[in-house]
C-alpha cells in the first residue's frame, strides 16, 4: 500500500532550490516541494446561518482573480513555527477573513496534486464562526476579498462570479460537499 | 479582475527546466508550469446505477498510493495534440477505467493549485458509462486499480480506504458534490 522503492531514487534529486519551491526528481517523476513549509491548510468556515466564508484573490500563476476557501501554509512563519495544524487553521482564516471558530474540526488530509507535487493539505470544518477582525490578510498578503454566501446559493453564486471573468479554486466544491454534510448529520 | 501588471515581471524568469516541469518565477512568485501540456482533465464519470468511477494508484511524490477521479493531461502526448479538452476527457476515462461515456459535460475549469501552477484543470461530468475495455493506463503509466463506488456509501468507502493507509484526492469530494448534483436536478 504506502512506499514503493522500485519507483524512488536512493537520493531524490535538487533540480532546483528557489526561495518558495524546490523542483525535485525522484525516478522519472518531476515534482515540486514548498520549501520552509511543513504542509497547508484549507478551512471550510460556516456561520451560524449556514453561510460559507470564502475568499477572492490576485493569482499570480493564473493570472487572475480565484475564489478559494480561506489557505495557509503551515509553518513557513518563524514566529509560528511550533503551532499545530488545527491551531493555522484557525489563525489563518482570523487573518484572512476577520472571522474567528471555536474549533477546527480535522476533516481530511490529502494532496495538493499528487502528480505534481508532495505538498498534503489538512481540512477543517470550523462551525459557528463569527466576525472579530477586519480580516483582508496580513501585510506582505495579496490585498483578499471576502465572501460570505449563503450554502443554498452558492453554485448559482460561484457560476455568476465565473461569468464575471473570476476563477474558482475546484476544492470550494469539496468544500460545500463537507458543508452541507455537516449540516446533514452527525459530525465526521 | 484579470491581468495586474504590478505584480508581474516584464518576461517571467525561467529557473529551472525539467522534462515535465518548468519552475518560474514571475515578481515575487515561483510556480510551476506543465512543459509540453495544455491542461489537465478531471472526470466524474457516473454509472446507470448511480456509482461514481474512481481510481487508485501509486504517487511517487506522496510515497502512498492515492484514490483520484480519473484524470489526464491534455496535449502531452503527440498522436492526440489537436484533441480537444472534452475528448482527451472521454479518451483518458476509457484508458485509465475502461468505462466509456458518450458525453462529456464541462463543469468547471479551475487552477490545480493557485498559489503553486499555471495548470488549469477542466472537469467533466460523464453520465451513463458502461465498461468496454480493460483500463488499468497506458503502457508506461502505474498501474491502476479501478473502483466503482455507489454514490450514497462513496464517503463510508473513502473514509475506510484512509483507515487502510490510502491517500483520498480531495477533489474527489468536489466530484461526490457534482455528481449528487446532477443527480438530483438539471444539467448544469
Amino acid at each position: 500500500m504506502s512506499f514503493d522503492p522500485s519507483l524512488h531514487d536512493p537520493e531524490p534529486e535538487t533540480l532546483a532550490l528557489g526561495r518558495f519551491l524546490e523542483l525535485r526528481r525522484d525516478g522519472r517523476w518531476e515534482f515540486v516541494r514548498r520549501v520552509r513549509s511543513t504542509g497547508a491548510v484549507f478551512v471550510v468556515a460556516l456561520t451560524p446561518q449556514a453561510e460559507i466564508v470564502l475568499v477572492e484573490q490576485y493569482r499570480v500563476p493564473l493570472r487572475a482573480r480565484c475564489i478559494e476557501l480561506p489557505a495557509g501554509i503551515v509553518g513557513d512563519e518563524p514566529q509560528h513555527a511550533d503551532e499545530s495544524s488545527a491551531a493555522s487553521a484557525l489563525r489563518e482564516l482570523e487573518e484572512e477573513t476577520g472571522y474567528s471558530g471555536p474549533l477546527a474540526e480535522p476533516l481530511l488530509r490529502g494532496p495538493t496534486a499528487s502528480g505534481m507535487s508532495s505538498e498534503l493539505i489538512d481540512f477543517y470544518l470550523v462551525r459557528d464562526v463569527l466576525r472579530t477582525g477586519p480580516g483582508g490578510g496580513v501585510p506582505g498578503e495579496e490585498d483578499i476579498t471576502v465572501h460570505v454566501v449563503p450554502l443554498p446559493e452558492a453554485a448559482d453564486w460561484l457560476d455568476e462570479r465565473q461569468r464575471g471573468g473570476c476563477m474558482v479554486e475546484p476544492r470550494v466544491y469539496a468544500g460545500l460537499w463537507f458543508a452541507e454534510r455537516s449540516l446533514r448529520g452527525p459530525s465526521r
